[in-house]
Order: structure tokens, then C-alpha cells, then sequence
């Protein structure tokens, strides 16, 4: 598939993207170039990532709600309210923000970095945009009876378990040390699409998975949809997509152009991956899949396969577009 | 030639980059990619659509130093500096900025934009990365004695000045009506990359162009090179480049991973794209140019042809670079 970015009647830009589209066994529905070669799913498997939360009975023990069940899937935008759920799992662990290792950055969205400028000198790691997926790895640590600190490394018993969940989902074996280091400072480890595509499959229809993973997949599901800001924020592509069909499906965005998605009434995960890193293709490739593969989209989902794009002065510059 | 992004050792993302490098006669010295399909140079010409403002006489009448002839070919953070020398020039020509047409946005430096949110509601035009090209452009209406309003429509006095320099400089006839629209609201033409290095060849050289634009050019030129900080600001590509290497090199980057750069004791000039429209990859392929044809070039220079890059604590996770 390629994403064609237009002006003036011209493309102006294109950016190349693979994908697969898969079933709960591995039987690939759709798919576009190389879907067997490992890429890094960053930021897109954080629902795989909390599995161990839950399914370890850690999540329940701490008493961790729905609203921070779904953050610990987000990549969020650091507005106030990401911000206030990520501190009430650490008060519920009795701990304070600096346990959190995920470094400090100001919120991505403009308008929260503006207006938390004006009230503090500096963000703090709860404005991370990872800041809930930490939140609920210091949890996993506290109901696995370890120390918390160092869980970023690899060797840490949270990653050994995020690890695990993560071959047991895809069904793919991750090599000791083949990990890159993600933005916030833990293991990342490259998986081919397909099995990725696969895995999601897996995670709508619990098919494959272990009744634990099987069920902590569907608290993770509902928490999402039931909070679809939470996942994300104002003007994100994985929040507007929620609010709009609920439980009809899961998205969320990685790091670099990867998206991966999970569409449980079809039974189909989907994965796919910009050459070029570019979010904006990856957003519309996957509207673009879902415009496909769900009946009765509604509108504000299919604008996101065809966006238009405006200047300072609110003037028709240009669109977006996929080509399958 | 192709940017690659490395994370744990594996190239993650991948962009693609067309590239002409040319004398003032048109011989390409080197080249990859289409070089004849036309693509939007966006802002990266912008010392192009400046040459009316000198060659006519406005910038001498109105007193415009070289400050503000920086800034006219700018693509600037919007930091109070650059803010501050757009509304002299608008004082100089007992205009508000309210004749700036551009449009408002915050300032594209996340600092400047939060420092400004805790002084005001809302940005100006005046922090448009591109208000110091519009007060240019309104200098020069009124030099030429012409209603300065609609300055940015293709019929406009100032518009077909600015259209009939590119055709002089590049020595591609632009047909009427065959323009997208820039974020800013003027008309951008699509060129060849080899045109454009032609063009900016000539820039650098004087050959091929009338007298008074060889002259204008030479005066930018300068300009740019006394006052490196108007044409971007802190950390931004083109001001670190022309920090360190004065009048030897001109750069300018565009929008949509456009790039055109000047070697004046070369003779060269420099046009390319990334067909993906990523500006970090235009980046990083034109420092490698530099670093090819350049001797001697300064390690701040160099070290963009290979950028590291850090995550929120510190660490190391990936790095670019160029492969030709």
C-alpha cells in the first residue's frame, strides 16, 4: 500500500507501507510487502505489555480501575487527566512519581505543554506519554513481591514477564539481547507482522491464548473502550477511533509508523508498519484497513482514511490518501 | 541515496532521497533519484522570492538592514528575536501585523511557544516561521507603489515578481495556474531537483542571472551569513550550518523534506527531496552532501550527517545515517 500526500493536484510526498491482516491462526486475509521481516512494534503492543498486570492478579490486588487499566495500554498526550490517573496508581502503590523510570518529557500535545508551562517550571515522568504502562509496571512489580527498582532492564522479573506474554501472544521466540531500547528505556523487540497481525487476532478472540491472557486481554479491551480518552487524548487517531466503535475495535499507534489493531467481531488482528517512520501514513493506512473491513464505518473513522489538510489561513492545501 | 535509522543495531526505518548537485551551467557534478520530475520546493527557495525585494530597491528605500534580509528568506522558530525584527520591518513600512497574511502559529520551537503561552492567549503572524518572508513581500509592495493587500494571490503584482524570479534563476518557464498552495498561502511552483541546483548554483556564482540579481543574491547571501540565527534559530539545522560556516555554504530547508543549499566556492548548488517528505532525512542527506564536497568541514557540521539520538533518559537508542 502506499500513502500519496497531494497538493496543488500533485503528490507531493508518498511513503510505502506493509501490512498484514490475519486470523487467529495465522491465515494471512490481506497483507502488502515483506510481512515475515522482524520490525519494532514500539508503543503498538502495550495491550500485550499489560497482560501480566492483569492476568497476575496484580492489577485487582491494587485495586487498579478501568481508566488505569487503559492508560497502561496508551501512549497519552500528558493532559491533566492522564496525568491525575497515572499518580493515583502510584498512591495506591504508596509510591511517588520518581519511581517511575520512564524519564520526564513535557506533554505532547501542544496545548498541555502550553498550559503546564504557565504552572510549573518542568513536566514531571507523569507527563511522559508512556507514564500509565510504567504505572502499572511498578503495580506488576509490587503484586510479584519483587523490588521495583531497575524494572526497565530486561532482567528485571516485570520484563521477563512482559517478554514472555509477548512470545506466548505471537508465538514467536525472541532471542536473549535482540531487543532495542524504546523511548521509554525498556526492551523492545522486533516480530515479524504477520505475527503480530496474528497475536491481535488472538487477543480479540482469546483462540490460542492461555485462559489467563485469554481473559486479561478482554478486562483490557473493555477498560479501553469503556475510557477511550485514556488511550490517547484529545485529537488522537486511537481515541477518536474508540469513541466512535467502542468494542467493535482496538488501535493503537507505535513509535515509527507502526499501528496494530484488533477487530473481534471479525476475528482479525491487523499489524502494519510506514518504511519511513511517518505516523501520519500510518494513521491513514489504518483507517484505510479499517474502512475495508468494517461494515457501517462511521463517519469520523472513514475521514481519517481521506484526510484533508488545511493551512494557517484554513485554506485547502492538500490530502491524504491510500493506494492500495 | 537512502537515510537509514538504526535502533538495537537494526535499521528501523528507511527514506528515500532524490538529489541533483549542479554547476551555474546545469553539468551535474553528482546526482541520484529522478532529478527531472518537478517537486513543491516549498520554503526552501525562499531566497529566491526575496530577490525582488532587493533588485527593486524596496529593502534600500524602507531601510531594511540585514537582519530583516535574513529573515525574509527565513523558516524561523518564532522566538521573540525573530518576532521582534518582522515588526520593525513592519514599522518601517507604518504597517501592523495585521497586513501579514500568512496566518498565525504558535511558534514552531516548543520552548519559544510555551514562553509565549504564559504572555499571551494566542501567538501573532508575527511568529509565523514564515513573517518575515510576508513583511518582505509587503516591503516590496510598497516600494512598487501597489495596494499591499491580497499580497499573496498569484496575480498579485508582488506574486508575479516573485514567480518571474524563479523562472529567471531556475530557467524553467512555470506555467499560470500549475501552483499548490504553500502553508503560508502564496503560490508554490513545482520544479526540477536539477533545475533548482542549476538555479542555486547560479545564486552562489552570479553566472547566468541578470546584474541586478547576481547582486541581490551576493547581498542575501551575506545577510544570511552575518546573521545565521534570523534563518532558523536555536537548534535548528540551517542557522548551526551557516553558524559554522559562515559565507561558505547557504542552506535552506523546505517543507516536505525539501533542501536547496548554495557552495559558492565550489560553484554549486544543491536541490534535493525525500520522497516521504521527512524533514529529519533531508536533513541528515544534506549534511552528508556537504560533508562529500566540503573541505575542512567543522565537526558541528559533520556531526549532522550522523546524528544520535537519545531517549528521555539519556541513552543511546538509535542513530541515522546516510548510505549513497
Amino acid at each position: 500500500m502506499q500513502i500519496e500526500v497531494t497538493r496543488g493536484g500533485r503528490v507531493e510526498s508518498r511513503h510505502a507501507i506493509a501490512f498484514a491482516v490475519s486470523d487467529a491462526t495465522g491465515a494471512l486475509r490481506l497483507s502488502a510487502g515483506d510481512v515475515a521481516a522482524p520490525v519494532f512494534p514500539r508503543s503498538a503492543v502495550k495491550v500485550i505489555q499489560a497482560l501480566p498486570l492483569v492476568e497476575s492478579g496484580a492489577a485487582d490486588r491494587f485495586g487498579l480501575d478501568d481508566e488505569a487499566l487503559a492508560l497502561a495500554c496508551a501512549s497519552h498526550n500528558g493532559e491533566a487527566a492522564h496525568a491525575a490517573v497515572a499518580a493515583r496508581t502510584l498512591a495506591r502503590l504508596g509510591l511517588e512519581a520518581t519511581a517511575l523510570e520512564c524519564g520526564a518529557h513535557w506533554p505532547s500535545l501542544p496545548e498541555a505543554a502550553r498550559g503546564l508551562a504557565c504552572e510549573a517550571a518542568a513536566p514531571s515522568a507523569l507527563h511522559n506519554n508512556c507514564s500509565g504502562k510504567h504505572a502499572g509496571f511498578l503495580c506488576l512489580a509490587c503484586g510479584l513481591g519483587v523490588d521495583p527498582r531497575g524494572y526497565i532492564q530486561p532482567e528485571h522479573a516485570v520484563q521477563r514477564a512482559v517478554k514472555q506474554a509477548l512470545e506466548a501472544v505471537t508465538g514467536v521466540t525472541l532471542p536473549e539481547g535482540s531487543h532495542g531500547i524504546d523511548g521509554c528505556s525498556i526492551p523492545t523487540y522486533a516480530l515479524p507482522l504477520a505475527a503480530l497481525a496474528q497475536g491481535f487476532a488472538r487477543l480479540g478472540t482469546g483462540e490460542g491464548l492461555s485462559a489467563g491472557h485469554a481473559a486479561a486481554a478482554a478486562r483490557l479491551r473493555a477498560a479501553v473502550a469503556a475510557h477511550p480518552f485514556m488511550v490517547g487524548g484529545s485529537g488522537r487517531f486511537d481515541t477518536t477511533v474508540m469513541a466512535a466503535l467502542g468494542a467493535r475495535a482496538f488501535t493503537k499507534v507505535g513509535a515509527e509508523g507502526v499501528f496494530c489493531a484488533i477487530l473481534p467481531e471479525q476475528g482479525l488482528g491487523i499489524a502494519l508498519k510506514c518504511a519511513d517512520g511517518a505516523t501520519r501514513a500510518a494513521e491513514v493506512a489504518m483507517a484505510a484497513l479499517l474502512q475495508r473491513l468494517l461494515p457501517d464505518l462511521p463517519a469520523e473513522v472513514a475521514a481519517l482514511a481521506a484526510p484533508v489538510m488545511h493551512n494557517w489561513n484554513g485554506l485547502e492545501v492538500g490530502r491524504m490518501r491510500a493506494v492500495f
